[in-house]
């Protein structure tokens, strides 16, 4: 089924500025910025087809009542990991990655054939790799899995068709990840509703491996998914967003607070000790961090590091951050040939901590 | 000086609904219900005077710098006491008090005879007590002062005029306290921003003792002040109200969680074991109970207790509450008469956290 979006609705998305027309190396595609009606912010259209945008997932917060709710039919289960999301494919002779938001990476699609065999796509022009690319050298996400202990890695979790907002049955995507050898999130099978228990141990095991969770994915003709996380992710992600405080949306820590308590109910974990001392520490280090950079450097910010093979594509990364957020300003330190690599370090620096930090050492008062 | 308020300006405020027109056993009055021009929420107009609201006190989180920016005189530093916000004064010939967002409050009203003496506002029909009330038995905050044990207790901190916005200098307000023995806030004196050493002494002693903080009062003619909280009280904010984790204005954690962490930097009290242990238990163990409540109840709440004198009153103020807002839903639990007293039983029931976990843990989703 090929979905073609109507040129009138296009017209409309230009007009109500949610459209927005980029260039990558000399050529131009346009990006859906905001979900707009059906389309999902992300999806691009470009000269001869539309790559949609990876659709939105619901969570659970609670595993037992949730599946029994959501599911109707066997599901299979995956993990989720820890990294972002990108769809791949054959644009004219290049094999390009975008980002969730609809952009051409240039970072990913530097990268992406040392992971995936470039005959996928010789073979399956009209198909898509949505995958997870997860590391500590990745520019995006400040978190990573524990695993990983280098660099980056890729993870195909769906297929989906060019012009077509639907993935390729589950079996069908098993069998062009094993035909090519394609890197993909690790899958545990399928399960139904009455498996409670058996995936409640699962998560426990995920939980103790310090994995981020799963995507529950239902066999049938709705393909109806939700996801589910485990305390680690929870409790790290308000170890790693600590730092940054107060330039994330408002209700990012209750969010984690609920889905980590949640979990603990569920699982059984008791509220002990140590768990309230991972969750004080989550809270305040990066804070007092924040508060000694703010001191130290009148500046609260992160370094990332990641590797290009090509210097023009470093650059262009750069360039493209730059513009990315009014929150975070975006500053290079090196830009290095290390053996077959370019390597960059840059900086994010968060704006309104920096901002608010220097206020109030400054002696500034506030009315809140 | 007198400070009318043009009657263009309440042309204008009734019309952009800033204004609300207010009953009280009988006789109606005018509040503002938020900020108008230079006019404070809570600023009420009788039929004779207008007592005007408190004004806003910016609040400093970093003691040292804050004290050196904020003021060039000597200033008093006066106990903040943990409670809520009321005004005092006569009104033909009823002692009234106000709530901070300018209600008649039955409750205050009803039982402030206990602690002042009447012959202060026999004398001084023109002023206007400015006090916080206090305890475990008040209606409408959560946390109370550790040292006080039972049912509430009143501290003035300030003496307005009727039709004024301005204060009685300091010393005119210590000999009205002295002279009619008025129950006050602790007051520690003058200082100057040279004494910064000594300042931090008696926070951290106050801080020990599980004292809320300071409000600084610059003895000049501009009478600027600020406030400035303790670790104590930071904690305890997250402690209370971790059960209504979803009811709060977006940043009122994240605010918390800075107030306490240059608490500790400026008070070089190290990130310890012990700390991190008090800030995860502050946010889990409302969270948890939350859940219990959720799971048992189908409803997050907490039950208040507070006495009056008159069953009137009690019922009056019950009325008050049940409209005062649309998140919490005000439930009766018992109105009883022991001995002197007409003891009201009340649950505040959070609509948003009840809400929220009976969707998730009825294994709902929400896309986040």
């Amino acid at each position: 089924m090929i979905q073609q979006i109507h040129p009138e609705t296009i017209r409309e998305a230009l007009k109500k500025n949610k459209i927005k027309t980029e260039n990558y190396k000399g050529f131009e595609y346009l990006r859906f910025t905001d979900d707009f009606k059906d389309i999902p912010r992300g999806t691009v259209i470009f000269k001869s087809f539309v790559a949609w945008g990876y659709p939105h997932i619901g969570r659970i917060f609670h595993l037992s009542t949730g599946l029994r709710e959501q599911f109707s039919h066997p599901f299979y289960v995956e993990e989720k990991v820890d990294g972002y999301n990108t769809r791949i494919f054959l644009h004219e002779d290049q094999i390009l990655a975008l980002s969730r938001g609809g952009y051409v990476c240039p970072f990913t699609t530097d990268r992406i054939l040392e992971f995936i065999d470039k005959r996928f796509f010789e073979d399956n022009p009209d198909l898509i790799l949505c995958a997870e690319v997860a590391g500590p050298e990745n520019p995006y996400v400040d978190e990573h899995p524990p695993y990983i202990k280098e660099d980056i890695k890729v993870f195909v979790f769906d297929i989906m068709k060019k012009n077509s907002q639907k993935f390729l049955p589950y079996s069908e995507k098993e069998r062009l990840i094993e035909k090519y050898g394609l890197p993909s999130v690790e899958r545990f099978g399928t399960y139904t509703v009455e498996d409670t228990d058996k995936i409640k141990k699962l998560l426990k095991r995920l939980n103790e491996e310090g994995r981020e969770g799963v995507v529950f994915k239902e066999n049938s003709e709705r393909d109806k998914r939700v996801k589910y996380v485990t305390l680690y992710s929870s409790l790290k992600d308000i170890e790693i967003t600590s730092l940054n405080l107060l330039g994330l949306p408002s209700d990012y820590f209750t969010n984690r607070l609920l889905r980590l308590s949640l979990f603990m109910e569920e699982e059984g974990i008791s509220a002990d000790q140590e768990l309230f001392l991972s969750v004080g520490k989550a809270f305040l280090e990066g804070l007092l961090k924040a508060i000694e950079l703010s001191k130290r450097e009148r500046k609260v910010y992160r370094t990332f590091r990641c590797k290009f093979r090509t210097k023009e594509n470093a650059l262009l990364f750069l360039e493209n951050i730059k513009h990315a957020s009014s929150q975070v300003q975006i500053i290079e330190r090196s830009l290095e040939k290390e053996e077959d690599f370019w390597v960059l370090e840059f900086d994010r620096v968060y704006l309104n901590m920096t901002g608010l930090l220097g206020h109030l050492l400054a002696g500034g008062s506030i009315f809140d």
